[in-house]
């Protein structure tokens, strides 16, 4: 490049920036450089900025810096060149270079594509000295900062000069390796390796996940159709359909699915826990598809606005491509690539992560806080165990029902139940509603074996029938629809006055606000058989797996209680049952009773309810609901995606516990609980509890146990030992992640 | 009498004590009175005893006494008799003695009814020398109770013996009057005429009530059918309705009815409010109907177990009698009883109470909290402050919109917001949605102007729209039974396509707990420019009242808000449009802006709502549905009942605050608004407001005013008045009602 060229480049420089009527460059170099730091600080003020902080939560005013140096040139002669190092292989932590570099060429070329960038072993080769050099400042800097780099350098006429280096984005599998790998060298105590690992990546981690190899193929073959947001890690296969309805037929027909739709609602809830993954074409991070997807742990990809859906029609558009309802596409949900047919996907199991195992064994030294599972199977309980729960924080009985045959039982149970109510003198309608009961029960005692059996001498809270009768039923529309068909046919069967019966008995039960209804202590104290049948179903199952040698230990909690005196019945009632029950065993089963407190007001009042209750566990989820007043089921879909969006609220409540609120409702609670008794044990048991941040502050208030879903399990292990260690002064400094 | 005869009575007395295989009657009179005295103890523990107590709220450890004293004898000769007098009419409060005497008689048979006593009045003239030592006595008596006196005497051979002296039970009337004769007299204090009366007293001088010559009429024609219990004050007369759908047919017409129930559930609620009363033939003091009646001041008798109601086939039965629908009936709600036919009833007018208005003159003197109404139209504006409101501390928008040409253009509106959030850029769709809001607007301002002249001078607390918007359309059911019928027919017409058009649109927009949904302050950042619209209205109202002389004082409050945040960016909205409105206007009429603490979050985080709200009210109602989690519409139908009967909840926290649990969040919320915003005006507008028990706490909580429905405005001067003299050390002590 000759100074001619040089001249045609700053005038067509300075008709470009004539042209976007930005002034004049000055002649001044000094004007220059300082009109060119001015333009570095108010790049933190872009749109593009400004939502990868809020993506982020990165704070607003933290601002940024500027380092100004001298210019070295890569594309001097052909002995410069310029390239991009990591310390570690960014993807598996393996101890090597990794990179690659370009030899007369500056930075952006090896970037751009332009030319295709040589692998930095070669460079060994080629200049052996300055690969020594480059080799020995990686391991300098990477002893100095204790962390993955990430390296620019330039060669300018065979000399290495370092540009920048910073931590380097990492895959989870590379963050842990890396940890576990330095303490062993001696580099990180293992307080300092807990905490340099994000507690999430240990999920992703165990996630499915599209193979590299495959994925590579896939984009080499011209199959990469989209990219959208990585909205939710993993990877999925499968085929495409466009309504939830659609994804539960395919998912009970044994056929993977990705759900596709423009965005998602909350009827789309059922659909995405049937599917593989989910792919939308509008909406962001904290969008309903996005949200949801996390929680449930899916892949998901959202605004992927290059494809058109018309999820009306099942189909959707990526340029002249159409693809089909039962066409195969792949997502990625941690990079948003949208594959056309399948990738392989492998299914990471916790027996080979054993790099991860080493670093939450390391948690598990630290952590003061235990780590329960909510679980409401054997296969769950199993599973709980094997990524390290302590027992079982929450057992949901009402799971136990769904299940075609049994939902049939409850259903006579509950109809049996209303006549009981209506008519209690009955003896026939009473006689139903006690067999009814029986078969339940009967149901129920191996159930609870299993769970017992896998948490052998592991404490288990089993949570008593929580939900209003009702929703055991069928839907009051659904039978509305048919009496008003059979009707306007003229229809004279028995069906109809079947169904008009059905119809009249659902009528009255059903409620307005079916949250804040006839259900949990309530139903314990209104339908009191119901609960006694539970309670002799968990005991008759302890004796069973006590009987073959080994030691359940349950904890029998009541749900939504508000009241101590309502406590201090249900307790009541539970033990005239259970002494009735272990009358005559010389060893009884010991078991404890507590409260899960939900309502507000349970918690204001806990110094009570700790008069009969022997353990508390926080249900933050429903605490949530009542202390904001959001019913979720009608927020996510009507208003809370839009809350967080425009950060009316910092978080979504259901995700991250809300501290000023909820959050100090449940420390209220834990002080009066504990004065009231000092040897109360206290635990959480809603989401929040395999969420880091709540993680964090369950810790300060002085719980005991945190409860979350299984495979959540192994990130509040180490959410919980960095807690342990924030508490000590220590905190945990995170990581890049790719 | 002679001792033969006593030698009978006793050989009687001692084979009934032997069937009831009681004991024997033992000889010695020492062990006989040890027994009756014994006898009076347990007296306490009787099933009625405690029903008594349970009803009256009167402690149940608080004990008996028995005093033994000599007999005397009322039919020792002619010279002999017995009486029962009152030191006042109890009736009316007239100063003169009353009650009844019977010659040759012991106490029993003056009450017994088997000989017709005489007037007290006749005494004079038959033992002037008894009657004036009586006299004194009475005199003596209430001087030195200072309060009625219910007296029982017995004259032995002319003299005259006093049995006992207790407070006198009296009507509201009497006892407004002695208080207020009493303090003329000098023996009272205005105080202690203040905290003579029970404010439900009050209450019940302006309900209407059944005339008592007209009922004594009734009772001599043998029409009294059936006396139940006296579960709300009041007397009604009107024809028999048997649902709740009749009743409001009725009422549309004109007709005064009295609903009949076997029982009542919260889908006959609408029907209560509609009908002149209500009488059911199950249920006790704290049924449905007995809660919700006295919460809507209508006249009901409950109970009423000598009728037998088969509302499905429309009639009721007491005895051989059939009532029939249509057929007139009336209750008095105090005393229990049922007449068949009209029964003249009397609408007390305030201006004609002239001692109760001197009475709660005193007690405005003494009371430090003032007293808003809760009153959304001019009447019951121009009520209120007929009954001695100081402004209105909730005027409810949504109730400007139930009338049939208001809700079309309400449903237009919401069918056009719904659109509007659908397609945002649609011109077409935005200019329906802002006209339907126009049309609205000129419809609120008249309505806003209206109360504000009422409420001349006096501050108007106006809550923008609360609801969900899908109530106020055609409800889904409803809709779906259309579609199913005209699908069934094989229907083909625009009116299907139509149909189904609106069931998609109610189904996108019906909520699952509606309670907890896209309500209150969520509507408003949802929706902003309805609460736009209402700002203008309510601004143009106060610019046109003043225009004419008057005095507006808007103070504009937002519901449901649960985070500083949300309701800081409200507010911004709302200040948006007022200063668009005001501007060019010098003297702007001068408004406050406000939050309803209603959320249990919204009191927990109160300090930094407090930053962009001048006032609070507390909505007790909404409040205590959170903290407790019991949707009301579904507990008291469903099981709130029972928690009360049973004493699993000392009182029903929709009546009397919840201390522990609501009223800890509301003082949390009062004094963290106050330490933000010193100037803060705090007030509460639920139901509790005009409960006296609630009210005291509200005066030790530092409100500024509580807010209460029109009626119970004179209640709630009263009890705030009786607060602030407990405040200062003196209780009342109330007194026994008739």
């Amino acid at each position: 490049m000759g100074s001619e060229d040089l001249h045609e480049v700053i005038s067509l420089f300075q008709s470009m920036v004539e042209s976007e009527k930005a002034g004049v460059i000055p002649d001044d170099p000094y004007a220059q450089l300082e009109s060119a730091v001015r333009a570095v600080f108010e790049s933190w003020d872009t749109r593009r900025a400004i939502d990868y902080r809020n993506f982020h939560r990165i704070p607003h005013d933290l601002g940024t810096a500027v380092n100004v140096m001298a210019m070295v040139y890569g594309n001097a002669d052909d002995k410069s060149g310029s390239g991009v190092i990591f310390t570690r292989d960014p993807a598996t932590g393996e101890n090597k270079l990794y990179g690659e570099y370009l030899m007369k060429a500056q930075g952006e070329e090896v970037v751009a594509g332009v030319a295709t960038p040589r692998p930095i072993a070669d460079l060994e080769a080629e200049m052996p000295e300055v690969h020594r050099e480059l080799s020995g400042v990686a391991e300098k800097l990477e002893s100095h900062y204790r962390d993955i780099q990430d390296i620019e350098f330039t060669i300018e006429r065979g000399r290495l000069y370092i540009l920048q280096t910073r931590p380097g984005k990492r895959s989870a599998k590379a963050a842990v390796r890396f940890a576990v790998d330095l303490t062993r060298e001696g580099l990180l105590t293992k307080g300092e390796a807990v905490n340099s690992v994000e507690p999430e990546q240990v999920y992703q981690l165990l996630l499915p996940r599209l193979d590299d190899t495959s994925k590579d193929e896939a984009r080499k073959g011209g199959r990469l159709v989209a990219t959208g947001l990585g909205a939710s890690s993993g990877g999925a296969t499968g085929q495409v359909v466009f309504t939830a309805d659609a994804a539960v037929k395919a998912a009970d027909d044994g056929t993977a699915v990705i759900l596709v739709r423009s965005e998602t609602s909350a009827e789309d809830v059922h659909g995405m826990l049937a599917a593989a993954g989910v792919l939308t074409s509008r909406g962001g991070a904290t969008s309903h598809a996005a949200v949801v997807a996390r929680g449930l742990g899916k892949a998901c990809v959202t605004g992927t606005e290059s494809l058109e859906v018309n999820q009306n029609q099942g189909f959707f558009r990526s340029g002249d491509l159409t693809i089909r309802e039962s066409d195969q596409i792949s997502i990625d949900g941690g990079s948003g690539e949208v594959f056309l047919g399948s990738v392989a996907t492998i299914q990471p199991q916790v027996s080979d992560e054993k790099e991860m195992a080493t670093l939450l064994s390391w948690a598990d030294e630290i952590r003061r806080l235990e780590v329960r599972a909510n679980a409401d199977t054997k296969l769950d309980a199993t599973l709980a165990r094997e990524l390290g729960a302590h027992g079982i924080g929450l057992c949901r009985t009402e799971h136990m029902f769904f299940d075609p045959r049994r939902l049939e039982m409850m259903q006579g149970m509950i109809l049996a139940a209303h006549s009981s109510a209506e008519n209690p003198e009955d003896p026939a309608v009473r006689e139903a509603y006690h067999s009814a009961l029986e078969e339940l029960r009967e149901f129920q005692v191996p159930d609870f074996e299993g769970i017992f059996r896998a948490m052998d001498g592991l404490p288990v809270v089993i949570r008593l029938l929580d939900p209003p009768l009702h929703e055991f039923l069928p839907g009051y529309e659904e039978i509305l629809a048919e009496v008003v068909e059979l009707r306007t046919r003229g229809d004279n069967s028995d069906r109809l006055a079947d169904r008009e019966r059905l119809l009249a008995t659902v009528n009255d039960m059903r409620e307005v606000n079916p949250m804040l209804g006839l259900r949990g202590g309530r139903l314990g104290l209104m339908h009191p058989a119901i609960y006694e049948m539970q309670v002799r179903a968990i005991l008759e199952a302890a004796d069973n797996v006590r009987a073959q040698g080994l030691t359940p230990m349950p904890e029998i909690m009541i749900p939504l209680v508000a009241d101590g005196n309502e406590m201090s019945r249900l307790r009541r009632n539970l033990e005239e049952t259970i002494r009735w029950y272990q009358s005559g065993n010389d060893e009884p089963v010991h078991y404890k009773i507590g409260a899960m407190i939900e309502t507000p007001r349970a918690a204001l009042t806990a110094g009570e309810i700790a008069e009969s209750a022997e353990f508390f566990s926080i249900g933050t989820n429903d605490l949530t609901q009542m202390t904001f007043g959001f019913s979720r089921d009608d927020a996510e879909g009507k208003f809370l995606g839009s809350y967080v969006e425009d950060r009316v609220l910092d978080e979504d409540p259901f995700k991250v516990l809300d501290r000023p609120g909820v959050g100090l409702l449940a420390k209220i609670a834990c002080e009066a609980g504990k004065s009231t008794r000092p040897s109360l044990e206290l635990g959480i048991c809603g989401e929040h509890g395999g969420d880091p941040s709540s993680i964090e502050f369950f810790d300060t208030t002085g719980l005991d146990y945190v409860s979350c879903s299984p495979h959540r399990v192994p990130v509040a292990r180490l959410a919980a030992a960095q807690a342990t260690l924030r508490s000590r002064g220590l905190s945990s400094r995170g990581n890049p992640t790719v």
